[in-house]
């Protein structure tokens, strides 16, 4: 008999505005068979008030949802499990409440990704799905946002996220499910309005495909093929009938459409409004729709970053060409980090190497505010870290690498820490009391090898052991470690230095 | 008789952190002839508390000293006087007392320059006024910050001020007069430390003539020559030398060496220390003084601008490239605010033809941050300008920019605007208002011309006037400007719109 080894399955769930989604796939060699779907519509953006919070029903909607997912994984190692949440808990102002109760219902930490991101993965989906070759345009009418990428084969060339969706339009030009022409005409114009900024740089690009994905097109398609149109392609004169159609209506409720499931009716309106928006304002001759979605792009990036290169790599490297960083330094800097991590203790929770990347990428860009100007570098660094466009970063990796940078010199304004959710502060601190003595040690920025140091870690307690006789030719070094030793201090740590 | 025509006189005030500055000049054909220098010693650094408030007393010899300049300057026109403020005034938490005050006492602005700007100005003194060709490095040790620059002819290499000056770093290391080795030791070692980051960088651009510009280095040598070095060059040396003579007596006030003033004897141990620290860190070999310094780099400067070229124009388009700004819509905008902006009176008190100026620099830059990301991107424009490092403009104008980008766009949350003193509320909002009208009439980023819009300015009341019929072909042009006078609107300003 062959030994047929159990292959590894991994899941991804997308915490979406309207809709969660899960998904299982085995990984057979170099592909990933999908073994189980599962869908829930919670509707979180219609929980989001005036004021962008989230009250506790959709709070609740959310976790049981949650819930029931994660009995389905029960016995899935963390690194086989990417949750990735979308506009909704990127709005919501309580979004802590949200992530503290999901903790103690799914062992794995949700991440919550900025709209560029969403885009990215989303356009991942549809290209591992898709067979077309050649340059698409991939549009996603999420609950409450919409997402549109240009790319070819495995590359994106254009990605945005717009603040429109079929929930949060329904809510604002659709009250209580009330349908007119008006309305639509508002919400169509609305929808071009966030369409205008960027249309001409889409239409100037191009695309040979333009692809649709994820619920509002697949609902929008289903309804066409009810309507007879059997190849399912979406075009702007469909559209204008589907519209004519809705208008028949006075009430969605009243909707009575072939392939409309009852789910769907009370956002479909808005859903077409912004998709007839879309098609005016890039003016798409026809779409089809892909099975391919944010989830599938979450699974093949799970995939890849397993087997292949982390997409982060090329964004930190991008990043430091972009800000001229003076990679020798930061070279030395990330280096010496590196050695001294390697000596501590990782806290537990997370794994050593993912904190030893997110060290690393923060040493290669800790200089990157140099770029804007000297005085408060470190603030400026810690700006384009939290700010930036960075494809494969979640956003509390982002805060991540911005706080480390943020507290890589000058006193150590503690009451200025983020609240975070994954990383705790028992992993942070390390991270920055790490790169902080990289940088103090590498002061004077030269060539000089370091001498052999020795670091102990007793929580906020460092030991730092260097050699004999090391102060007697490093005077200045021993300044800058007094110096040091003070902000800690200062912070509640200590840093003892022997030798 | 031939009919001499009065030369134009103009006036650079330098307020230093030990001592005020005003030199008079006459222009004669292409160079400048002094006509007259004033100084006083107003020590204002040493009013400057741990908290950065500079206390009553201080700002009152400031202001006394500031009335006395003003009566020298009676009937000059504003663009004959420039006024610059340095490190004391740029750390004040209290700076508007001072500004206020100053109002009413002399009837020019009072700008407050960043470091890197108060050492740009200093090099260009110190260039126009020393005759050798060839690579300079110009120090300039001043009361609270120390400008280290290499320039060549009239174009800087390298740009630094560091927090260290011979006022601070007296009352923080020889505190009530006392000298010690050990206190020269200590002063000496933490300007070491202030010049570790930036060492390497000069030592490996180097330079072939070391200069020193300004009164702590003056005094330098004035002690020098007295004790018998007649050339007046300063070396590594001498300064050891100086550093034992000084270290003979135990108080400030027993110091009794040929050429020190009593004026600066208070401060002259710590300017020793730092001069000998900034010495062995770039290795100096040797440094001669120049009358060059900020106050004439302000008059030269004032000179340039007023018959050559703006650096600022030079400034803003070095940004726009930085940050790879869309050109063509940059141009659209800068077009269309000018075109409005002419057609409305401006407010007194600044030049309209500075205000257009500053409007086109806010319409080249304001998408600046989109090359960080687009979501947000007018704070991000208003970041890069706030915070960068941008020769030729002050303190006060990189935040007026800033703000102007901040609002070109969303929400009007007037509360956000910063404090400001030169440029009042009654200049910045027509700025503003033009802005986000050309934003706006720009929105769809393509080439089509715009209708003949004409725009009258009544306070906080704007009529714009379109073409008739424009509405049909202009869809959603119009709802942008609907959506335009909703925020205006909420910020209690009036945008009317007739055709």
């Amino acid at each position: 008999m062959i030994d047929n080894p159990r292959p590894r399955e991994i899941a991804a769930i997308d915490i979406g505005s309207n809709s969660f989604h899960m998904v299982v796939a085995r990984v057979i060699g170099q592909s990933l068979q999908i073994i189980s779907r599962h869908k829930q519509r919670v509707q979180l953006a219609s929980g989001l008030d005036e004021h962008h919070n989230l009250n506790q029903a959709a709070i609740q909607r959310g976790l049981n949802c949650l819930a029931m997912f994660a009995e389905r994984l029960q016995g899935f190692e963390p690194e086989n499990v990417r949750i990735a949440a979308t506009y909704t808990l990127r709005q919501a102002q309580n979004v802590h409440v949200f992530l503290k109760r999901a903790e103690s219902l799914i062992p794995y930490p949700i991440e919550i990704i900025p709209g560029t991101e969403e885009a990215r993965l989303i356009y991942l989906g549809v290209a591992h799905t898709q067979p077309e070759k050649g340059r698409k345009l991939v549009i996603d009418i999420g609950g409450g946002s919409t997402e549109l990428v240009i790319g070819e084969d495995f590359d994106t060339h254009l990605l945005y996220s717009k603040h429109m969706g079929c929930v949060s339009y329904n809510q604002h030009y659709f009250a209580k499910g009330k349908i007119s022409a008006k309305n639509m005409a508002t919400a169509k114009l609305a929808a071009q309005q966030k369409m205008e900024s960027i249309a001409n740089q889409y239409r100037n690009k191009g695309w040979q495909y333009a692809v649709g994905s994820s619920g509002t097109i697949k609902a929008i398609r289903e309804v066409l093929i009810g309507q007879g149109y059997n190849d399912g392609i979406i075009t702007g004169k469909r559209l204008g009938q589907l519209t004519d159609k809705i208008l028949s209506v006075k009430n969605a409720d009243e909707l009575d459409l072939p392939g409309l499931s009852d789910d769907r009716k009370p956002v479909f309106a808005a859903g077409v409004a912004i998709l007839d928006a879309v098609f005016s304002s890039l003016k798409i001759d026809e779409m089809r729709f892909s099975d391919g979605a944010l989830r599938e792009g979450l699974l093949y990036e799970m995939e890849d970053r397993f087997r292949h290169s982390d997409i982060r790599t090329r964004t930190a490297d991008a990043m430091a060409t972009q800000y001229n960083v003076d990679m020798a330094q930061a070279k030395r800097v990330k280096d010496t980090a590196e050695y001294l991590y390697n000596q501590i203790e990782p806290q537990p929770g997370l794994t050593k190497s993912e904190l030893l990347t997110l060290l690393g990428w923060g040493a290669l860009l800790h200089e990157a505010g140099l770029s804007i100007s000297y005085p408060g570098f470190h603030r400026h660094s810690a700006y384009l870290l939290r700010f930036s466009t960075m494809p494969g970063f979640n956003l509390e990796q982002q805060t991540v690498l911005a706080t480390l940078v943020r507290f890589q010199r000058k006193s150590l304004k503690l009451e200025e820490m983020p609240e975070l959710s994954i990383y705790k502060r028992k992993h942070l601190y390390p991270l920055i009391r790490t790169l902080r003595l990289a940088v103090a040690l590498n002061g004077q920025r030269n060539e000089e090898p370091l001498p052999d140091i020795k670091v102990e870690a007793n929580k906020e307690s460092w030991q730092l052991t260097l050699p004999e006789d090391w102060e007697a030719s490093n005077k200045l070094l021993a300044a800058d470690l007094r110096q040091e030793q003070e902000y800690w201090a200062k912070a509640g740590w200590q840093l003892a230095i022997s030798s």
